[in-house]
């Protein structure tokens, strides 16, 4: 899926919202234990009543590693499910050497080598340009490169001043010169609003990928405030708020009890902004 | 396996050579390919041609990764053909948030979840302390951190100045605080043999997990001679050079003479070191 095309999907569904699909077994409802793969009914249920409220879904590679070959089986029968018109994203952070990096970028995004081909992987910067290039290769493909993450552990090295800028803005504008606002998202935590504003000074154009909504404590109109652009720009992800919305029978309707509250803000916000 | 254990191996072994299992179905020997998995009978006849001349194997997870959920049976099957006397390394450069990267810890540590146990992981630095925290949790089991990669990318950021030092050093130093020299090493690539002294000086207890020579160009000696310490304190990988030694049906033999080579050229610095 090109920009345009995200775009376009964004205004006809007044979204942003990007749902994080990061199942754990011991958390599904009770009554899902029965199918030969709950966790793959799970997200199967709750993709079917979550998908016109979002314009993305975020698998996180650990949540199926976890569990070895069954869960990377899992994991491309939730790729098989997702509708055409979805913007799917491999919560990878994944990066190495660039014959390496290559194979990872079969791995995501070749489905004739891995049966699986998503829209985009998340990829760490640390191992610099020749372990990011392999996956900016593949057409109407996309690297959501690590920026200024949403955890504590961002303060170790991202916000360290390194030469005149923080490391993290130091990603931004070396990586830039790498790929266009066509094929590279960053990774911007939703816990630091106020780096918005800078970083939409170095990145005016690229979509952010922002996780740290809901659970992990981030304000969505914080974000929105200095991280729309003319495109919106923005994709939101809320993983643990929506697919845990309710343990029970009814989990698929409350998480899109949850999906449904967070798309009305959004919308509420595109309007605001002449998006839509 | 601890680190006096390891220590043991290479005393005993006269090495310190780990092997990177790094396949490529196009580059695998012919007469494989009537196997009905050709690149686990690959690798379990360089285990088996191999095991006596290493005290360590690394598969490197985008190998496997790259054939979906066959890849990751092989990995599997990789690991359980793995001798008990060989350290074994998950190359991974995982990394993620705290509850994530407890997932990834489960993966490659976890048999009960995973069906696989490897006794160490290579973690990229970039998201801080609580994405690695969670590999730490588990006893003797060991974090392998990236400070100073063997790739071109590895000038991009990892070598700028951070603060008063450049951001490879920081990552030593500061992490330097989360585990000791009996959980943590870091990979150091052989690139750079510049850089050991150096290194010597922040990480003079850990092992270092040394990529690059061989193919990628790095000399044995020139790392040995600032790299050595009084428990060895390197491990240095060697993958193409071994496993693709021969593209014929004496492809194991000639991986073995490979590694006997470097093992009789690491036995005669372990001597010249007092080692053995």
């Amino acid at each position: 899926m090109n920009k345009q095309q995200l775009f376009e999907q964004i205004q006809r569904k007044k979204s942003f919202l990007c749902v994080g699909l990061d199942p754990v077994l011991d958390k599904l409802p009770k009554h899902l234990l029965k199918y030969e793969d709950p966790i793959l009914e799970f997200n199967k249920q709750l993709i079917d009543a979550t998908h016109d409220l979002c314009v993305a879904y975020k698998p996180n590679t650990a949540f199926y590693e976890t569990r070895g070959v069954k869960g990377w089986d899992t994991l491309v029968k939730t790729w098989k499910h997702f509708p055409k018109d979805v913007f799917t994203i491999a919560d990878a952070k994944r990066g190495d050497i660039g014959n390496t990096s290559a194979m990872y970028a079969e791995a995501f995004f070749n489905q004739e080598s891995s049966d699986m081909s998503f829209d985009s992987i998340t990829v760490a910067p640390y191992m610099g340009k020749d372990s990011v290039s392999p996956f900016l290769t593949y057409e109407d493909k996309w690297v959501i490169l690590l920026a200024l993450t949403s955890n504590a552990g961002s303060q170790d090295f991202q916000t360290k001043q390194s030469e005149d800028q923080k490391l993290y803005e130091q990603v931004i504008t070396t990586s830039s010169q790498w790929a266009g606002s066509d094929q590279m998202m960053y990774v911007v935590g939703a816990t630091k609003p106020e780096e918005f504003q800078n970083i939409r000074r170095l990145a005016p154009d690229n979509f952010l990928l922002v996780p740290g909504v809901g659970a992990q404590g981030g304000s969505l109109s914080a974000v929105c405030e200095f991280g729309l652009n003319s495109e919106c720009g923005l994709l939101v992800n809320a993983a643990r708020s929506i697919i845990y919305a309710s343990s029970g029978e009814d989990f698929a309707e409350k998480a899109r009890e949850e999906a449904l509250a967070l798309q009305q803000e959004m919308e509420q916000i595109l309007k605001s902004a002449n998006l839509i």
